[in-house]
This record gives C-alpha cells, structure tokens and sequence, in this order.
C-alpha cells in the first residue's frame, strides 16, 4: 500500500465457498485490495460432504485452509469472522465482534443452510448434512447406531436402531442412501457378533415422484433401480409429516427409526435481510442480470445464496459449477468497470449433472450424452478427482477410494466428539 | 459356543490400548471366549496424537476401529461401553448403562488421563493431550490463536495470542513444542498478512533439570540446543505456580500467554479405586510379579493404569512397548493356566527410548547406541511408520509426512467443532 500511488479499490468477499474463492481468482493481478472473510478457517469440497458422513474419506481430505490456498496471493487478507450484517449506506461490513470492514465493491457469497420448511423443531432428530461439523455429527449418528444395537436386547429397540431414513430424493439424499447401504450390506458385518449388519434398514422417502428430479427420467429410473438393487427401500410421493426422536411418519404411518438424515431442502443465507433486498421463499436474492442485487450496484451475490434464470428459462442449480460461473462473472464485472469497460449479462452455462449412487454406479447427464453405470461411475470419479484442488488431496482421496472399492473397507470410521458419553 | 461341549473361560478386557490389544492378540487361538469393552470404538496410536494437534496428520491416520482390527476374530466381542466399576466377588465387570459383563479372569488395561497434581482448576486453560478430542481441541487452540492475532490490533493482546506455552518436557512436551515452533516459524509464514508468525514466542517449561529426562544426559543436551536452535525458549527447573485465562506463572513471574498445553503429569484410571486395590501416588495399580492385581487372582493389570519395577529397579516406564509386553505376557499367563502350567514372572525387556524433535532433528537410546540428529530422525520415523497397524495408514502417514517434508505444508489444518462461535 504504501507504494500505491492511489488508493485501491477495496473488494470485500465474503464467503469462501465455490463462489467466492471463483472470485478472488478472477482478480488476480487485478489493481484492487481483497479482503476475504469466513466464518469457517477452511475450503470445503461440499460435492463429497457425504463421503465424510459415511466414512469413506477424512475431514482433511475434502477441506484445505482458506489461507494456504490463498498463501501466494499477497493482494488478499483472510478474516476469520463471522459477517452479521451489511451497511450498505456506508459500505462497510459488519463483523459480530463490532469491527466494520469498508469496502468499495461488496461480493456476497454466504451460501445456503439446510431448511425445514417451517419444522426447525425436526432438526434435532433428523440433522441435515452442509459443514464438516454436520459430516463428523452424521458420521457418529451413524456408527453409534450400529454399535447401541449390537448391545440392544430388545427386538423392537434393535430394529429401530438399525432403520436410517433419508428424508429427501435429491443427490445428496440418494448418494447418502446408497452409501449407508453399502456400509452395512458390504463393510460392516464382519465387525459385528450378536446383530447382522446386513438386515439394516435403509428407507428413503421422497415428497416428489421421482428420485433425482433434476435429471433425465430415464436415468432417474435407472437410479432408482440401482438403488434398491444396493438394498436401498425407495419411497416416492410421500411428504414426511412428522419427525421425532422415535422416528418419522409418513402417509399416516409410523415408520420406527433412530437415525434420520434431513436431505430435503435448503434455505440460502440471511444475505438478503441484510440488505432488506427482494428474496425467493428460501431467502435466495433475486439479482439483477449482471448478479448485482437490485438497489445496490456495488454489491454483487453469487451461488446458493442467490436466484436467477438460467438461459432455458430454469432458475440456475444450485450446484458447485453455477457458483463458480457466477464467481468468475462478477470478477469480470469488477475488472471491466475499473477499465471503464463493460460485459454481458451472466450466462449460465450447464455442462452436465453427475451423481453416484453405489459402487460402480451412477448416473450423468451431459444433455446429449446420457450414461449410467460402471462407466458413468468412473467418470464421475475422475472428474470429482480432478475438481480437487491441490495434488495431495487428488492422490490421497484416490487410494482412500481404491481402498473402499477394493477392500470394501472405510478408513474414516471414527466416533469422535462425546464420544465417551455415548453408551449402550 | 453350540458346538463347544465345556463352558469355555471368559476373558473380560477393558481398555483398546496397546496393553489390551495385545493381550487379545496373544490369545489367539487360545479356548477363552473374550469380550474386549472400550468407551471409544477406535483404538489409538498415542505416540503420533501430538502431530494431530499440530496438524501433521488427520485423526483417521493414527486411530483404527476396534471392531475392524479384530474382525477376523470370530472370539472376540467388542462393546462400546463405559466401564463404572468392577463386582469381584460376583466375577462382574459394572457398565455405566447397570448391564453387568460376568468373567472368569479380567484384564484391566484401562490407562491414565493427564493430572493436574491438585490443580484441577487449571485443565480450562492447559488441556492435555490423552484422545483424538484432546488433539483436535489443541488444534483448534493453537490455529485459533494465529487467527485471532491476526485480528487483534492491541500489541499486548497480540503477543499474548502468539505466545505458546507447553508445560513439562517430557516427550510429548518436547515434541509439542518442537512441532507448534516449525508451524509458526515455517509453516505459517506465508499465509498470514498483518502478524509475522515467526515472532510467536514458544516457551516450553520444566520443573526438573533437564529436557527429556528418561533419556541419557548428553541426548538430553542435545534435545535441549536443537529446541533452542529451532526457536523454543526452555526454562528448566521452575514448577509453574499458576495458569489461568491470561497465562501462567513460574518463578514469581508472570508470562501472558493465550495458548497453554499440560503434558507435565498423568495419573492412571480408576481401576485401582474399583478393586480397593493398593496404589501408588498416581493411582496405579501396585502389581504382583505376574501382573494380577494383591488379593485378585483372576484379575490382571496391564499398561499405564499399573506401576512395577523393572529389572534395573526402576519403574517399568509408561510407553507403548512396555504396554504390549504386559498385554502379552498376561495372555501367555492365562494360556498357561488353562493348561495347568506355569510361567515365570513378568520381566520388561527395553529396547530403546526416542524422540523426535523437530525437523530432521530426533535423538534414540538404545542402551549402549545412542544417536542424534538426521540418522535418528530417519529411524524414528521408520520405526513409527512400521509399529503403526495396517498398510494403508503406513502409505498416508509416509505420505502425509513426506509431505510436510518436502513442502513444509500440514494438510489437516482443520478448525472444526465449534468453530463458527469463535469470532476476533
């Protein structure tokens, strides 16, 4: 700075998801200050969120700290702080600790949390899956089961102990679904004495008709298939009407569960409060075409905590790719109006939708091309083994794999976080 | 147990450690029916858990599920369960859940906890280092520290977050603060904008003479310029009189410091209390020479939570490998019993003392080899990727370290539990 014959333009991020880190990108060697603020210390790789529930991979496989990602970017200060509010009038942030953070443009990036849908009251019973904390919390729900049944006598109590339901037919449900199956049909019966792993229950309900609704009929036939070939009870239709420490009920039954996964829906961030801005029902900001938010042109919102119309006229997912679209937009924004320039409206440009279902199955969609199967299962592989940032994690999230696929084993199967108050 | 004509013996083991495990090892093969109860469900490689702490490896490198290392043994039932007491003139092992767990001849292999030494006051503010939780705690401290010092602008508050204090210099002291020196000094550096890591001040105190004093007095010396040469400050002979939110004091003066780690004490579990039993200070269990416990026959102690005299007179130390003698030992004790046979009494064999210190700096005493250095640091990290249980951790944790090698990069540099609530 103090070689900077004019001030420069200060670009507050925050948020260090898909979207805001495809920002900061963007501007590299660009003449602006950034400052990036996170509540979390990390990057997290949410597409495999899942893998860490279901102990396939370790927290630090799918996460990396948001400063060592960043360590060569001298152009960027990281905050680790929770944002509670905006003041737009004087452009500065608001820290929870009282500090304010001016700045020049605004890049809001805050993401989604999952949602009840008017039920917060179900969270408790049936946690939903979006931070590392949710993942290890999943993880130890799941594996304390398993072991509070193989020292349950009761057989009712037993049965409940052993029934997981899914609530939500989405990727995230499907991909949990698959996997817990696989856990107990596959990994887990050697392990156990007096229970068989393998007459686990897994039931995943959905309020829609179908599974995946975001992708080609046919494939979601297909995936439907798949999974209860993997041992996986599909309930389609049927909105879940009640969620309690017992279980959950559905079309007027009770269906007796100790674990319940909430993967049915998500409500975007309190971005749009902060700025008393127009917001969907799930509180996602309607942008304006070039992503600013309406009212006020120096600040931009991208990802799951905003909504816009795709090009087929289809709200844009809320998916990793669209965020890191939108990330790298703004960023040209930013750079055209300091050049005086100006770009486009955003365009969303779909390149495909990819979900694993078991092992050696999944599904893609790339438009024209529609695969399933083995195939399919090792592109998305590939592919997800590519989005990885940074080699260690790509070779490391790679022999964890092979070693599931080979050995049907998982690594990660550790019960931590109060854990010694847990018995029988 | 259909097929057996006679009632076969039953050996309750508590505690996963290395003293427990082992014992269930050496009765491989024997005619027992064993149940093995831990309050966690993974066993943990405790020599490795400060380089969770420091962010060197992920919690799944150094901990294995129970069930998993012994699901091949068919003989062995594993229950996750916290043990509360112990009925010997029933033969029962008490759960904290009222089920009682009959035996024929007990193992107790339940371990020790850091002691504050009558201080229990102080564990808030100097957590020790015993589970996974514990490291993933200190973790979260000491990145937390770095975090908020990067936010603090008053100078004081700044230098007391960036001032690291370990008490007692024993290995996982020296270790400790060996390790948090080359994260502040080396690792860090670059992705921090506003503090130089480098200045953060770790102070390792010790209330006797020297560091590392089980091993030989020039290695000591070694240890002590090679901390020294790494940034460490060592103040030797002052007991700390004092911890609280604000630091700690020794010698009448007072260091201001934000982060402050306990590894100057242990005291062994209940076991002692359980059976009545005679105990030293420390509460371990004063053994007979063939590991039972005075007055109990049918109960043996194994590990941490006994105290014996070696053959050199002094007291068996508390590390892995005399841990595992015990454990196998007792199991050939057992074995022999069944037979109607006897064994001599228990005889500890040491093969050598290690300790790393930093990077490329370790010293080992074997008796009559004692070596320092790059050549000691090379074989301490042999020897630890070989005790290490089970192929695949031995690739990731070579990995991981070749890594932080080669890079001076830590992968697990993870914020989690909690972490959204820490602001500024």
């Amino acid at each position: 700075m103090t070689d900077a014959p004019a001030k420069p333009h200060r670009v507050v991020i925050v948020g260090a998801g898909f979207g805001g880190l495809e920002t900061v990108f963007g501007l590299k060697g660009a003449p602006v200050e950034i400052t990036l603020i996170d509540r979390r210390n990390h990057h997290l790789f949410q597409p495999l969120l899942y893998q860490v529930a279901t102990a396939s991979l370790a927290t630090s496989e799918i996460a990396w700290p948001i400063r060592h990602v960043l360590s060569d970017r001298k152009d960027v200060t990281t905050l680790f702080a929770n944002v509670n509010g905006v003041d737009a009038k004087e452009k500065r942030v608001r820290l929870e600790d009282g500090e304010t953070i001016p700045y020049d443009t605004l890049v809001l990036a805050t993401g989604a949390r999952h949602a009840y849908f008017g039920h917060d009251e179900w969270e408790p019973f049936a946690p939903g899956l979006k931070t590392l904390e949710d993942a290890t919390t999943l993880r130890r729900r799941i594996l304390v089961a398993f072991e509070r049944a193989e020292r349950e006598t009761d057989p009712q109590r037993r049965a409940a102990l052993l029934t997981f339901v899914i609530i939500g037919a989405g990727p995230t449900g499907v991909e949990l679904a698959g996997t817990i199956a696989e856990l107990a049909k596959h990994t887990l019966p050697p392990d156990f004495r007096r229970i068989d792993t393998q007459k686990a229950r897994v039931v995943l309900i959905e309020a829609g008709p179908r599974v995946l609704a975001g992708f080609d009929e046919n494939l979601s036939a297909y995936a439907q298939r798949a999974l209860e070939d993997s041992g996986v009870e599909v309930v389609l239709g049927q909105p879940v009407t009640e969620c309690t420490a017992d279980g959950v009920t559905y079309g007027g039954q009770q269906l007796n569960a100790r674990t319940i996964i909430w993967a049915a829906g998500v409500r975007a961030s309190r971005a749009a409060e902060w700025l008393g801005a127009p917001a969907d029902r799930a509180h996602r900001l309607k942008v304006n075409p070039d992503l600013t938010v309406p009212g006020h042109p120096d600040v931009f919102a991208v990802g799951d905590t905003v909504t816009i119309a795709g090009p087929d006229g289809n709200p844009v997912p809320g998916i990793a790719p669209a965020a890191k679209q939108e990330g790298r937009y703004v960023s040209k924004v930013i750079k055209a109006r300091l050049n005086g320039t100006t770009v486009g409206p955003f365009r969303y440009n779909h390149s495909g939708s990819l979900a694993q279902i078991g092992k050696r199955k999944a599904i893609i969609d790339f438009g024209r091309i529609k695969l399933r199967g083995t195939i399919a299962w090792w592109i998305w592989g590939i592919a997800h083994i590519y989005f990885l940032i940074g080699l260690r994690h790509r070779l490391s999230v790679a022999l964890s794999w092979l070693w599931v696929y080979a050995r049907d084993q998982r690594a990660a199967r550790l019960i931590t976080q109060g854990s010694s108050k847990v018995t029988g």
